[in-house]
């Protein structure tokens, strides 16, 4: 998947030019796929990770609003559709060898987590947690801002074992 | 790469456990990797995005000091330790399916990025960028914080074609 045709990204010609340049030139991993941190334009806090094929990046450019790929599914995600989340781009930042995307967004309902949690990231784990037994988490977030069960109805659980 | 063998890491038993529960689970993908968000405990920007795999993800709990995988070495990084721009670890997050780690820290030398810029996220792709040709960044951090040749001398560039 090094070149995907789509005119908004440049061919990879060489080093100097993903990492110093001023061309578009993103990197797609053997899945076809880009990672992407989403982050609250307003409170700087993390959101969710996810992924893009070129078709959702190059939606997110056109559009301004975050498009992801469902691995899960396995399907283009524009994220929102079914849930009302849509997450309104405030600014789009690709990583120094341009293999990332960073998303600011405005979140519309103030929540990205599909269990109902504001952040995908609503547990820490302990720095300096003993060995001899699983990490324990620490819940972070207080309360969930909505119950999935209204938002996503019989859908199936995006989370796979 | 279902089981690690890691004391500090449950076995993946249930949904509900993983999205729910209070036992550090992570998932590895087929690699035996786990993607890596990393910003500044202080400013909220994301600095990096990288990988551990089980070892780094033990050794970042452990020490508070992150560490990760490089993919372009094929070998544990504790970062910063060629470099001096060593991140001790604030916080660790991890997400709802437990395939996304979280790390705030905070940066000694303010800087992250092997191309000498604060943040590896230095440039910007502009929302609505027109079709029918690459679209060009946009340099959003004026100047480098270092550089990278005082720093890393003739270490091979990590950035990948």
């Amino acid at each position: 998947m090094a070149s995907t045709g789509s005119s908004l990204f440049a061919a990879r010609r060489s080093i100097e030019q993903v990492e110093e340049g001023a061309e578009l030139a993103p990197k797609f991993d053997e899945n076809g796929l880009i990672p992407v941190v989403t982050t609250d334009a307003e409170s700087g806090e993390v959101l969710m990770h996810g992924y893009m094929n070129a078709e959702a990046l190059e939606k997110t450019i056109a559009t301004g609003e975050a498009h992801y790929w469902s691995r899960s599914r396995q399907a283009l995600w524009h994220k929102g559709a079914t849930s009302g989340l849509i997450q309104k781009v405030v600014e789009i930042r690709i990583d120094d060898d341009q293999d990332a995307v960073w998303l600011r967004c405005d979140v519309q309902g103030g929540a990205s987590c599909h269990v109902g949690y504001r952040s995908c990231f609503f547990r820490s784990v302990p720095v300096g947690a003993p060995g001899g037994a699983p990490a324990k988490l620490n819940f972070e977030e207080s309360e969930k801002v909505f119950d999935p069960k209204d938002v996503y109805g019989d859908a199936p659980n995006p989370t796979k074992l």
